[in-house]
């Protein structure tokens, strides 16, 4: 049985770079030939034991590659084209599928609706960092490269531009919509860009870091507020002139961003949560009390499918937004436990690593 | 080779009950041995040569039935489960069924998008008027009947109840709404009971045959309008007191009814149109001029997949709704060219009619 | 000066019947003489110091009346008219109202956007638990009751009947769905009400008195669940077969029924917060974990403007509903501090009270 | 009684300018002293018969000046502001006002709901072109200019750019679209912005004046057909690959190009209509015929009110978009008719003129 490298969680604190089987191909999948992924902070909650996976599994959710083999009922794909596939992958004919909900699919079994949540690469099966990744239900989930995009040039697309889009496509921002986003990590950074894809006028991108502030002002980001240097619901509110935000995105997943988010939200304002949590959460009283406020708070999984992917790669081939600056380090995959090192200390200003054969 | 009787279209003017072989089940199928089904005012434009099909077409599109057997590839459910499947079967990986649009799925080419109309059975496939039929997709498309529904409850499911109520549905009726639906056929009475089950609560039927407006008030409608004896514009603007209706629902397919449903919007209704047109329409200046107004018009092909016969059948067996009046007659399928000239000819009150082995 | 009586609040613990002068008319305003109001919830909060308002301010904010004196801006209406006006009154001129936010009113400064929350009656300014109310911004709130219906019949629209209904219009509700409602208090049976009216075919209601229960079957509840004897939790998911509920509504403001509301929703469904707390909300961290799910949560405010309260009271016209069983005590305006003693106490089965002159 | 000068309606083919009395200023309204203003495709229409208004009446709807005079009963502005208000003018306080649909504004009459039409300036009362304009319902309609707005940069605001924006709002462009706008006048070249400012990705604007193509490349359009040199459709089936568009705006109002929209929509897709018919409309067989579609028509009128002004200002202040070079040549109010004449005949490459006193 030919052997592959691949990044398998061992235990807490230990992902390593080990061989295992390349892994055979059911009549519904494909097997693709990894030729750039990336670690996803979700990999570092594994990496810490703070997410559990069973041990032995291969992590990452970000594939790019290259057709190697498809399964025998796969229709309308040919080996040896460029796909990606997103974090997330519907089977396509779960009834979550079907309604659209894609993050939120099904075990498809015949007697109603088991959920078995829609995240399975990296979490539930075995991920995209390695040699080879089988992807399941390949026809709702492939998505071709168009000619002439790099591999980084695609490599956000399987999950934090879709996920960081749907910020801004879930609050349901409109044209001369005030936005502000909460945290400009990778995720805030695409979530900013896609506020600013979707209309809004004015866009406050709020984090502590200068350099990512200044990357925040490339994605789309009017106004920056630094919250170690200025509070930043004061600021918020100085800048809309007391008038709130039409939607607040939080972007980071800490009870301080998530109640800035509510005390910066104008009335009948939407609360865009991407954030995973990592404790409890509190909504002050205030929030709820009658007189104060119709909001809406909307919490989004990474959205997969292969139409969604084609739509952001077209953002991409459009050339109205350039994601290349979030990759800030490359390594091999025979690296990528140093690779791990830098991203889980965040340590050299890193956004996101590249990671090729 | 096993053989299996089909009803097939042979030439304008005649389908004819006759043999064929039981198909083959590839990976994706599922073979449905069919219990129920019944004939659509859509087989009866095929039957005219007015809607072109190939030669030697299985007809009918409204399968209820027992799995037979399950391809290769098929997973979640049991030979020998009770089923339906919708008129429409999405791929379930396809961009427009990873859409939620359903009855506009596209043939899944890897590049790209290459639409060929979500009706396959008995239009591009064979289809449901026979004694077996090969649902394509099986894992996106059959829907476990619930225990103690028979199959004349379920047969409005795959068709018209699922397009009727498609008519209430894309018209985004709201409680406390004026719906006037034109024509009272199947169709039209699967849309007056959507739009009862919607909230309206001023519904007005239109049609010109009495027994059908008794149905009607059944299944919701509030005011009855027969248009041989009354002109339904003035009735239905003397109902609304000037007002209009807030959704007018097309159920028939001609000038005269599409424009009526224009002539009694409100000022920023929706009319929702349902019926299949046989010649070019017109819409009078009127209807678009500076002043007068904001309309929508919404055209729905009838939506399929198994979340959405899920639901459909959840309406049944609740009790809401009861859709056996719909049923007036019943044939063997060794009887189906006598079912065909019954329901061609709309004789005796027919609306729809039961075919059983 | 003429003087009408009117119920006050004094200080904590105490609301009582005294003498005040008539107001004047503003421009946009109309005098309203009430002939039938009731006692809210939200106004035994006020009695117990628990929602601050300003001493002497009459309380009340459920106005059934004829109108006696019309600004001199008003137009379009009559002195004698019988009218409703909703408990929250849009101004019809700031953005939030032309936005259809009519619960998110500000102050319509021309200068950007300053909140002032859309209740007024009995909250900012004098309300309807009086001889007379002044009803701001006339011509956007005064909604005529059709003739044939009777004070007690619209009693409930301007407050319970629009925040229960927007439970489920803002959860949307849809033809098929699974609602549960926890508590079935007027709003919680409003709120059944409303789910039934959109279409949902399981409406699972919760409480623990079981009088209450026997009127949520009456407004359309399929099942019921006594937490007192089951838990909800347990109940919904077997009922559902463990797939969970489309729509989750809070109609009681504690932290149990909304963690239960949590923990029932299907992956993808949608909380909507009807409640009003009283302390600090958490969402355990599971809510918004990866692999669990997109959530959205609502929280809605009681929508007004003389619109909804046309729609709502062609809702009972159309006796699709009776909310008569609500009305449970009648007292006159004299005795109205019975009538609080009564129902900030829940005794004998109240539900809500009908205060007339 | 002091008078002023006016563009005024005498009979078909003549506007003039001519004296009138300024206004008086009743309790709701605002007498606004016009500093600029323009000419719109409609007042041509009004010129050449083909619209009609009555004799006397000034026309214009599109008005950038100052407060000169507040009626008693408005709050919430000063003397001597700058302002806007749009063609449509909600009143504020009509049903049809309260649901968000200000373009369809009713006469909020007490009885039910009695359409109008929203459109009054230059329409049913008196308009723009003028020293003076009346604006009624005042507070539902002054929106302030933003400080360091010049009035050209504000002066689309009022119609076509609200017009043009609603063109791809109404049609739900989303990020990643591929939208067609059929024709490049001033309402078309906002459509084109609109839908750049949506996230659509891939922009086809459709015209025959190679100057207006390059202003539409300016505004957003990817690419651009000249349909005196290419056909359309066949132009845009080859740019998507035959995959057809998601969005098709019509802003001329011919059947050829409402056709030629329906023929390069995909499956699914919505033709937005903006354009102003001057003939019936022919809706060919294919687009309704089952196994074609679920299209959606969506007609829209200018939506008005203050808020939508706001919104358009606040996308100009922020510097996503310059109108400005729409602006093509500039007349004294006293040569009004001279500017009619220009752009009555489309000479010189006018697009919109400025008219100032």
């Amino acid at each position: 049985m030919a052997k592959m490298k691949a990044a398998i969680f061992v235990e807490p604190g230990r992902i390593v770079l080990d061989e295992k089987p390349i892994p055979d191909v059911g009549p519904l999948d494909a097997l693709i030939r990894i030729t750039t992924t990336t670690i996803c902070g979700t990999d570092v909650h594994i990496l810490k034991g703070e997410y559990p996976v069973r041990k032995g599994l291969t992590v990452g959710h970000e594939p790019v590659g290259i057709i190697e083999k498809l399964g025998s009922a796969v229709q309308g794909y040919q080996e040896g084209q460029r796909v990606i596939a997103g974090a997330i992958t519907p089977s396509g004919h779960s009834n979550a599928s079907l309604c659209g909900c894609h993050s939120q699919d099904g075990a498809g079994t015949a007697h109603g609706w088991k959920p078995i949540g829609g995240w399975k690469f990296g979490n539930t099966i075995d991920g995209a960092q390695a040699e080879y990744v089988l992807v399941p239900d390949a026809m709702a989930n492939l998505a071709p490269v168009p000619d002439g995009l790099s591999d980084e040039q695609v490599l956000m697309c399987p999950d934090i531009m879709s996920t960081g889009f749907s910020g801004a496509e879930s609050g349901k921002v409109r044209i001369g919509d005030v936005v502000a986003v909460f945290a400009q990590g990778p995720i805030g950074l695409c979530a900013t860009a896609g506020a600013k894809l979707s209309g809004a006028t004015t866009i406050i991108a709020v984090d502590s870091i200068a350099k990512r502030l200044e990357i925040a002002r490339h994605m789309g980001a009017d106004h920056v507020v630094n919250f170690r240097e200025t509070d930043p619901v004061e600021a918020i509110m100085q800048i809309t002139n007391g008038r709130g935000v039409d939607v607040a995105i939080e972007a980071l997943g800490t009870q301080a961003t998530f109640q800035a988010c509510l005390s910066v939200l104008r009335p009948g304002g939407t609360l865009s949560s991407l954030g995973v949590y990592s404790s409890d959460l509190t909504i002050p009283l205030g929030a709820f009390a009658a007189g104060l406020g119709d909001h809406k708070i909307i919490t989004t999984l990474c959205p997969g499918g292969k139409e969604r992917m084609r739509r952001l790669m077209e953002v991409i081939k459009s050339e109205r937004l350039d994601l290349k600056p979030l990759v800030t380090h490359r390594f091999k995959l025979d690296d990528i436990e140093a690779a791990y090192d830098l991203f889980a200390h965040q340590r050299d200003g890193v956004l996101k690593v590249a990671i090729a054969p």
